[in-house]
């Protein structure tokens, strides 16, 4: 997403906050914070505030105030990608080109480090201010949240992810796996975003059903890259999902149909956008990046 | 504390609400639920939820309606345990008489369980119904459940606690340890029941006094206990902090100082109570409980 200047200022506005929130480290409880800061700063997409944030500014709202909210996605992200790491899960060295955090800090630290993202998630979206946003709405944020990343979102998706390797999975299972495990968090980032606008009932609708294809395309190119790509574009290890013995959507339905069907989600994704009261360009330009992004 | 009626009541009440909400497994992504279940319905005090129903009770509220908010203290609460047992942790095998969650479940899912009951805690506070809570003091309650169990609270305690063993601490640091490990949950739960019963700041100033004081007295106690007694009794390894080379209140002060040390601790609280603008009985038998408990 380099090439759009604006896209790229709320990604530089993001890193930004994300080095300023630990800037004062308490050394009492050395290296919690190292820990934690160590993956949030080890680059990424950042696609999650970015979602949250785009949508704020697409219907005329400012995209700074949200930002305390949109890291909480980020944070919440980073924990799951740091308990995933483990040796006992996906047992991965690198990510995002650089050693995984329990290989610099241990599994202990890592483990607590993840659990201290997992808090302060909910301290952002329950504690930043904000000019707009009813106690009401901010509780219905905090409920969306909890089902978004809970035990039947995101840790019901990765528990599924870790049981399915090397067994026969449907392609309705692979997909309420991954509606789990990544669409359930990147649909909450849009619907936030919606909430902090305070966008019509039917916008609302149109922008979840956005958000669900999004997550589902972002889920299959995943995979066609894990097959397709190499290391260190990458930035993590590729072909693990073949050698985990893990279900994929080439996999399960062959890579020129995981090519079309992600082409598929890409136009209802689109035509989902077109239901909505005015042009949504950025948020047209990210489901494209996703579709045709190298890693 | 099984010779008050009325206490065993409430802490009945906990245990069957615990048995309830597990009721409907989601097979898609067994061993989830049963696994999250295990280590709640394994027993243990119920102190947290218990305290959060007292103070709601002698106060002339409904402890009823205040159930779902007590829970997620216990969900927190288990989280932790189920953390802390792991073997890059405290590596326990025992936990209340029985093997530990990942004994039974495996590393993998004891991180993912446990991660689930940290998310389902925010989902309580912020979604059970009330019918007295406003959005305004719901919000403040999460805000202040984060800063009991994060990054500055109960996740910091325990980084703590893996810092330290094998090194001298200051009696000082071992304080501030413990009052993030486990007294800063404990005042939360206090303070969650003045909350839902919307005492007087000059009450709700003196019920965080007593709590202050039960979380260390917990601590000190649980130390002694650590030293004196046996492992039948305590339903998990006795001897454990000196065998791990663990600071200790007895270890630090001698076990006489220490004896001493939590009676001027229970009696610190018991003054606290008596600043309240009301008698409290239940919170008194608690704290005794606490500072005479075997186990």
């Amino acid at each position: 997403m380099n090439d759009n200047e604006q896209l790229q200022h709320w990604i530089d506005r993001v890193d930004t906050e994300l080095v300023r929130y630990f800037a004062d480290k308490d050394m009492t409880c050395n290296p919690l914070d190292r820990a934690m800061e160590y993956t949030l700063l080890a680059g990424g997409k950042r696609l999650r505030p970015l979602l949250t944030m785009v949508v704020v500014a697409e219907y005329g709202g400012d995209p700074e105030a949200a930002i305390p909210f949109a890291l909480a996605s980020e944070f919440l992200h980073t924990y799951s990608l740091i308990h995933d790491d483990l040796p006992c899960m996906d047992d991965d060295d690198m990510r995002r080109g650089k050693p995984t955090n329990h290989i610099i800090f241990g599994e202990a630290n890592a483990i607590l480090a993840g659990d201290a993202l997992h808090s302060e998630s909910f301290l952002l979206l329950s504690g930043a201010p904000h000019p707009s946003l009813s106690a009401e709405k901010r509780n219905q944020v905090m409920v969306e949240f909890c089902q978004a990343v809970g035990k039947r979102g995101m840790v019901a998706g990765q528990i599924m992810d870790l049981a399915q390797t090397g067994k026969d999975t449907s392609l309705e299972h692979l997909e309420l796996l991954h509606q789990r495990k990544t669409g359930a968090l990147l649909r909450f980032c849009v619907r936030l975003g919606a909430h902090l606008a305070e966008v019509s009932e039917s916008d609302l609708n149109a922008l979840t059903q956005f958000a669900e294809k999004l997550g589902l395309l972002f889920q299959v190119v995943d995979d066609l890259l894990d097959e397709e790509s190499d290391s260190a574009t990458l930035g993590k290890t590729s072909g693990k999902d073949a050698g985990q013995d893990k279900a994929t959507f080439p996999k399960i339905m062959g890579s020129d149909e995981a090519h079309d069907y992600a082409d598929k989600l890409l136009d209802e994704a689109l035509a989902a956008l077109k239901a909505v009261s005015r042009p949504l360009e950025y948020l047209e330009e990210i489901v494209r990046y996703v579709r045709h992004r190298d890693h």
